[in-house]
Parts: structure tokens; sequence; C-alpha cells
């Protein structure tokens, strides 16, 4: 790592650090003229990643941290709710700063809780899984459920920048490892077939940072290219509109072992390369080397037929969706993706049932 | 009316119709390529004004109508939660608009519900009140409250369109003609003299037409200078540092009987004309004249001596301080402001029992 350089990432008039990105984080905070700052953590990154930070912060001691329970159901609006009161109680002003020190669900609660307090004030990402590394901390996003309906809140605002640490991820579960791996093989499949191609050809139980790195490249590109998900932002979508419905599912009825979002992206991945090979010409080799890479990476999960009728009013409620039909983003080939396939009930249905052969 | 017209301001991005405004709501609708669309009303603008909407929409019929109680009461996150649920329940997509029918309350909790909902769809307003018509709906804040702190959440979201019907005003009850009033007054004493001198040698029992334009055209120069208050409009603040620590403290107190926004406005307003007389330079000729007119068109209020260190508690609590104080803007005369003159506590108390003493 230390002789490795990799050259900062510039997005959406911020930038993506890599390299020693925790000074990054320290010399951010003290040049920013913030009048205070607050790192948002879960249980997990409060016990696994606030220890390093705050040993680099050293006397700056001009911060409060928020510490929420881990998992999907704290992004929620009651704890944003949570979060402002907070903040309003720290005395927090509108040259405030937020850092969210954490996976996908700190980055989205915090960065919406940030972005709406006192209409707005300043955040940063420090993501520590290894799908906010990927995903989430770019792009800007931000979003709470309601409901258990996924990210149907939130709001389009940047981070003012965001710090990737390789080593945060070395107390990441073996299941998280899969579940940001997911989108990494997402970004091959849409718009990159020599990536995936490298991927496919490398031991992904703990993928090498540089591919990573080439994963938050092309998140990036796509992002600056499409801020507000007109147009090639949508490629992003392949495997979420029946993964999405797969997780909400999976939260809904498996208490306490449901799926990550990762995990149900690889199913919606699955059914949707299934959809693309029926719909729009991707080649049953192309399914197949798609089915056969994903599948030896990811655990089985059930999905028994009389799901279908929930998924589909799952997939209905996608905000994805207008005048009630459902959208997908599929493939024509590997590395090439297609917005706005329309897919009817019955479509959708075969492709779960194509998913429940394997 | 009929003869007198009235060009269409430009905003930031979207225009501010005078004239046959429910028309052109009607014909933005129709030519908005929209899906659905909701008329957010609370019971007073349900009875006063829907009705007239309704008539002119016709056969449109691809929406539905949220009430809510009237009141400052429902510019909160409960009541925010509800109007988010209820899109949900209705099916409101990406392309739903929503269509603010009412004051200031409607239009800040409206614009913000619809600014986070999937991120964002598009909303327009149609102010009711001569309040939002000169000052809220104008600008792009939208807001509600926690625990009565008054818009401590919100966003920066321009609305695509303002609908301005100087007909709905006349159902409008004299203390909210008066509320509106206040804002127009602080239009001219910040920056337009000419303007203040036209209103004080007015009947201001209701407003013109003409008097209404300009305040608007007034607030919207400010805003188009400073969409996001770094600089110039800070001025639109005069009269708010104090206004608003009156206003909360009045809405926790005078249960049924609070101030108005703008009765609130008008104190703080004499409050702050007394602080800039003692402190940058407005003349006592002047400050009489400003507490002359201001007190022939509102009544006194009581404020105890004992209310002061209330009040200064929720000054500090207030979006516009920093690093803990108080921020206020004032005027070095008639039509020219002042920003950020930092004022003590023993300064604000003085200025208070300045008022007590009028
Ligand atoms: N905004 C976006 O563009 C975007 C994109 C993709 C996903 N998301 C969202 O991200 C969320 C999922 O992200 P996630 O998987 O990172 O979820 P997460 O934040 O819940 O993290 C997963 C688990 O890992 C733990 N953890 C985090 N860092 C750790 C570390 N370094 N060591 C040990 N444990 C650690 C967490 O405490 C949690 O238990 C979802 O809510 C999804 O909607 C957002
Ligand atoms: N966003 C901004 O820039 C901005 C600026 C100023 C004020 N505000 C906010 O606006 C709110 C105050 O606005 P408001 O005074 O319009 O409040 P409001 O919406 O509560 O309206 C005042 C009263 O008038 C009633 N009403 C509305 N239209 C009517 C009509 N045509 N006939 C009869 N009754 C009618 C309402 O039902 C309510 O009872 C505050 O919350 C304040 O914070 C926002
Ligand atoms: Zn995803
Ligand atoms: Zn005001």
């Amino acid at each position: 790592m230390d002789t490795l350089h990799l050259d900062t990432i510039n997005s959406i008039d911020y930038p993506i650090y890599f390299d020693n990105s925790i000074d990054q984080l320290v010399n951010f905070i003290k040049t920013g003229n913030y009048s205070r700052f607050f790192i948002l953590t879960d249980e997990n990154t409060a016990q696994h990643c606030l220890p390093l930070v705050k040993e680099k912060l050293g006397d700056i001691d001009n911060y409060d941290i928020i510490e929420i329970n881990a998992g999907e159901e704290s992004k929620d609006i009651d704890f944003c709710i949570g979060i402002w009161k907070m903040l309003i109680d720290f005395g927090a002003d509108r040259k405030s700063l937020m850092v969210n020190l954490g996976g996908g669900v700190i980055s989205d609660l915090g960065g919406f809780a940030a972005s709406t307090f006192k209409r707005g004030i300043d955040f940063v990402h420090v993501p520590t899984t290894l799908l906010s590394q990927v995903d989430a901390s770019v792009g800007g996003k931000t979003g709470i459920d309601i409901d258990s309906i996924k990210n149907i809140i939130g709001t389009f605002t940047q981070p003012k920048a965001v710090f990737i640490a390789y080593d945060f991820l070395k107390t990441l579960p073996e299941r998280q490892v899969l579940s940001g791996l997911a989108e990494m093989l997402k970004h091959g499949l849409i718009v990159d077939a020599d990536y995936w191609n490298q991927l496919k050809n490398s031991d992904l139980t703990f993928p090498a940072v540089e591919l990573i790195y080439h994963s938050i490249e092309i998140k990036n590109r796509v992002v600056i290219e499409d801020p507000k998900e007109n147009g090639i932002r949508k490629s992003l979508n392949f495997g979420h509109t029946v993964g999405h419905a797969v997780e909400t599912y999976s939260i809904l009825k498996d208490d306490g072992t449901a799926l990550s979002h990762g995990e149900a992206i690889a199913i919606g991945m699955i059914c949707e390369a299934w959809l693309s090979h029926k719909k729009i010409g991707l080649s049953k080799a192309e399914l197949n080397e798609i089915v056969d890479v994903i599948t030896s990476l990811y655990p089985k999960y059930l999905l028994e037929e009389s799901a279908n009728a929930e998924l589909y009013a799952l997939m209905q409620k996608d905000k994805k969706n207008q005048n009630g039909k459902i959208n997908c983003t599929l493939l024509t080939q590997i590395g090439q993706y297609s917005i706005d396939n329309i897919c009817t009930e019955a479509e959708l249905s075969e492709s779960l049932a194509f998913y429940a052969t394997l």
C-alpha cells in the first residue's frame, strides 16, 4: 500500500482521496474554517474505524460523535429526526460539518440529515465498507427509507470530499465484502468489458485496491456525465429493479438474516441478465458467463413462486418507475447497457423462475 | 383589475404570473406532461380557494387533494411525514407535480415535502395570503419546524412557477393582511426608500395590487442576486432576528392567540431599528418615522422583561448565527441595509425595553 500511489479522483466539484486519506481528512477539517464538526458512526465503525480517526485528530476537539445502531433499520426518518435533534442540542450552525464515517447507511442518512439541516450544511464521506467505497459515497445521492420503502426520501447533494481508506476494509465481515463486490461486477457489466474480465480472473474474496479504484473511476465517470439521473446514470440501475424488491422483501421477511444490498443485487443481476437475453439480445453465452460468475460467489437465496406478487408490488413502488410501468436497465452485451426497458409482470416472474432453477 | 396588466416577473429560471394566474396554472398543468398532480391545501384554502381552482381545471382529473390543518403547527416534520406517506399511497412518481395552494405554511411544507420526495419532484406555488405572495413564495426556501424551532430543516429548491391571484386575498382576515404588510414595509426599509414613502402614504388596510407587485419585484431582485444567502439576501433578515424569537416565544406561550409572523416581525423591526440607531447611525428622525408607521398599524404586544432570557436563548438557536453570536441585519438609513452586525445580549435586551416603552 505505501508504495502504491493512487491519484485523487476529481468528481463533481469535489475530490475523492485515496492516499493517506485520514490525514487528508484531518487536513480538510483543519483548513476548512468549520465552527464545529460531527462524526456520524454506527456501533461497528465506532469500534473499528473511529479510534484511528480520533488518533489522527490529535488535539483537535471541536467535535461531537453521534452513534447510531448498525443496519438498514437506522436509515429511517425516525433516526434522521434523532440526528437533527442532536445537531440542535449540540449547537450545530451553518458552518458546521458532518463527517459520515461508515457504510452506505451512514453516508445516505448522514448526507440527507446534513443536506436538509438549516437548509444544508457541508458534509464529507469516509466510507468504511466496500459497497460505500465503490458506490454509495460517490454521486451525491442521499436518502432515507419510510415504511421500509428504500430511499423514498432524499436529495441530490454532493459531499465536499470523499476519503477512501482501504485499511478500514480489513475488519469488514466477508458478507459485506461480497455486498460491495456486486456493484463492482455491475460496473464492469454495464460499461467496461475489460474490467469485467479482470474481475472474473481475480481472487475476489478480498478485492485488490486497484480494482476498487477502477470501480470508483467508472461510477464517477457515469455520475459526472449525468448527475441528476436523466440518462446514462440509469445504467447504474442494472440489477436494481428486481434487486431492490428482493432486498425489501428479505428485510420484511427474514428477521435478522436478511440479504445484504449486494446479495440482493446479485440476484437482481441474474434476473435482469435473463431479461436482457429474452428481450434485447444478450447472448446465451454471456448470460451463462454472468450467471456462472455470480453463482460461484453468492449463496443461493430461496424465493418461492408465491413471493412473486409481493415482489411485483414492491417493484411498482420503485422510485424509478413512471405511470406504474416497471422500468429496467438491461444489457445488450457485457459492457453495454440499455436503459428504459419496460418489463411486464409475466416477464419479471419468469426471470425470478429462472433464478429459482439455478 | 381586468384592465390592469402586470407583466410576468422572471425569477431564478421560473416565472411569477400575475395576470389570469389560475388560467396560467391550468395551462401549466396541461402542457407540463405530469403523470399526476397533488394539490396541498389547508382547511381555509380548501374552502376559499380550491373551488375556483377546481372550476378552472374543468375535466382534468388526474389529481388528488391533500388537506392539512391550518396553522404553523402543521409545518412540522410529523405533517411532512404524513404528506410523504400520502404521496406514496396515491402512487406519486418522479413525474408528479405538487401544487401548493395556500399561505407560507403550505408553500414551505409542500415545497420541502416535494423537494425531498424521490429526491425531488416538481412543485409550484399558488400563494393565497399576502405574506406568501410578497415573500414566502419567492426565493426557493422550503422549510419545516422541529420542536417549534422554525425552519430548522429545509432545502433551497426553486418552484417551477408561481401563480399570484390577487382575488384570493379577498377572504383573508385583516390580521393576515397585516402580517404580509410587515414584509412589504421591510422591503422598502432595506432597499427602496421611494417604495417606503409610497407605502407610508397609502391606505394599507388593503394594499393595492401594484404595491404587492412592487414588493415581489424587490424580493425577487434580491434573491436572484444571491440565491443561497451569502450576501445581499441577508438584507431580508431585517427585523427577523428579534422577530423570529418573539414569534416562537408567542407560539409557545399564547395558546390560540399567538402573534402572526408579520406581527412578530413588526416588533422585530422596531427593536432592530432601535439597534440600528444605537449601533450604526440610523438617524433619530428615521427611527421615529419607522416606529410611528409600525405602531399605527400593529397592536401592542406585552413583552415582560422576564421574557428576555428566553428570547435571547431562542435567538441563539437561530439558523442565522455562527459561533453562538447573534447576528442582525440593520439599517444605516431608510432604504439602506447593513448585514452581519453582532449584537450583545445587553443590546438586545435594551432594544426590547425600548419596544416596551412605546
Ligand atoms: N447513495 C448511493 O448512491 C447508494 C449506492 C448504493 C447503496 N446505497 C445504500 O447503502 C446502504 C448499504 O451500504 P452498506 O452495505 O455499506 O451498509 P451499512 O452501512 O449498513 O454497512 C454494512 C455493515 O458493515 C458494518 N461496517 C461498516 N464498516 C465496517 C468496518 N470497516 N468494519 C467492520 N464493519 C463495518 C456496518 O456497521 C454494518 O453492520 C443501503 O442503504 C443502500 O441503499 C446508497
Ligand atoms: N420560504 C420563505 O421564504 C418564507 C418567507 C416568509 C415566511 N415564511 C413562512 O410562512 C409562514 C407564514 O405564512 P402565512 O402567514 O401565509 O401562514 P399560513 O399559511 O398559516 O396562512 C395564514 C392563515 O391564513 C389562512 N388563509 C390562507 N389563504 C387564505 C385565503 N385566501 N383566505 C382566507 N384564509 C386564508 C390560512 O389557512 C392560515 O390560517 C411561516 O411559517 C413562515 O416561516 C416563509
Ligand atoms: Zn446498489
Ligand atoms: Zn418574514
